[in-house]
């Protein structure tokens, strides 16, 4: 029924960090994989059953655009651009995103980095799927609308997890010292969170409705107007959700 | 000239998480150390030359109270209660302060918590933070000023950011996923600070300066304005340290 093979001939196409940890990833699980410089395609196999374009969101139309007719199915890895620019490249078309953050020189490790898949049709959800389940324990049916959210949350829980830490690190300067001192308590903080929900994992003066420390705290951000009002929102809202989850007593 | 003994007989005060994690660390590192009740004080040596009170920070002057002229050196694990509650109750007192978060279950590695000291004297200064010595490999001097500065740092790097994971999962389970998928991201925005600082490591749509995603979810937050107002008050914050540390490019 579906006439993909079972190993499909796979292209990488792209040179920045995503292409090249995707590119080891595929090669390690055994994968008939090759990597392609996204400008000039050079090397690109007549063959190739599998496009993945791993570029910056901008470029994803244009590389498409250059790939038509060289690709049975042509696949993006953005979070946030619709499958539909791919429309017009390949008869099959999908999105392939893994979802993570990189630091140069630092290896990545796949298997527990969720995938999330879309695909113009079920063959090629199913295709683009079972290449992720190679490298991947967790793969995920993502349509457009879900990706967003998963965006929108990944930038609460990532992207704005680490400005509080930067906003610890500026506090503690003031006084000599860095957030450094925080890592220990940071990594603790996402360990509680493999076993608690975050609502159960709360703590803090928000948490236990300790409004002298809240004050004291507020007193101590009256410079910072900025920084108090963020104080003020994140304490109103743990103290909203913990009465939502029912954890007075 | 230092008058208290190299080994000196420590008891631990108290029957919470605090007091068994710090009685099982001592005891692990050879430390000549009893746990006793806090109400009954039963089984407390009377020769002890340290006590260390591990209880809730509302009964930290009860207790040390009842600790009058029972040990030579009477000393609080609080991070927000300031060492002279203990002045009335030994000639010599401190500040024991192990700055962590708890998981029940879940062993704790004392030798990367750091520990700040606090002394009513250089000598009790020092004897405590030799006993932190034992355990951990970060000692650091803390008056009441910088314990504060640290607790508020604490806030926001570890209570806010656990809040804004409640916020995503919030998010996700609007569509059926829930926070574990965002986990290796997770870990991996806390691995990256071990090498990158916070504002070198800021990634996401405020980092790029990318209003087209960021005007995208104000809309998807239209229903939930302190959601909102958090994501905009986080959002304007990190393109003002972005400026602040010359990052445009």
């Amino acid at each position: 029924m579906n006439q993909i093979k079972p190993s499909p001939k796979i292209a990488v196409v792209g040179s920045g960090n995503v292409a090249s940890h995707l590119f080891k990833a595929l090669s390690k699980a055994g994968a008939d994989v090759c990597i392609v410089n996204s400008r000039t395609l050079e090397g690109l196999p007549s063959s190739t059953d599998v496009a993945l374009i791993a570029v910056k969101d901008m470029a994803i139309a244009e590389v498409a655009a250059r790939l038509k007719g060289k690709a049975g199915t042509i696949a993006h890895t953005s979070g946030s651009t619709p499958m539909e620019v791919l429309k017009d490249s390949a008869p099959a078309y999908g999105v392939f995103y893994p979802m993570q953050t990189f630091t140069k020189g630092v290896e990545l490790d796949y298997s527990d980095i969720p995938f999330f898949i879309e695909g113009s049709d079920t063959a090629t959800a199913d295709t683009l799927s079972r290449i992720a389940a190679s490298i991947s324990d967790s793969v995920v049916a993502a349509d457009s609308e879900r990706r967003r959210l998963l965006h929108l949350a990944s930038v609460f829980a990532c992207n704005f997890s680490n400005h509080l830490v930067a906003i610890a690190d500026e506090i503690l300067k003031g006084d000599g010292m860095d957030y450094r001192m925080l890592l220990p308590l940071l990594r603790q903080t996402v360990k509680k969170l493999e076993t608690l929900s975050p609502a159960e994992a709360q703590t803090g003066p928000a948490a236990r409705l300790d409004f002298k420390i809240m004050n004291r705290h507020i007193e101590m951000l009256q410079d910072r107007p900025v920084l108090r009002e963020i104080y003020e929102d994140l304490s109103a809202d743990i103290i909203r959700s913990r009465g939502e989850n029912g954890a007075e007593s």
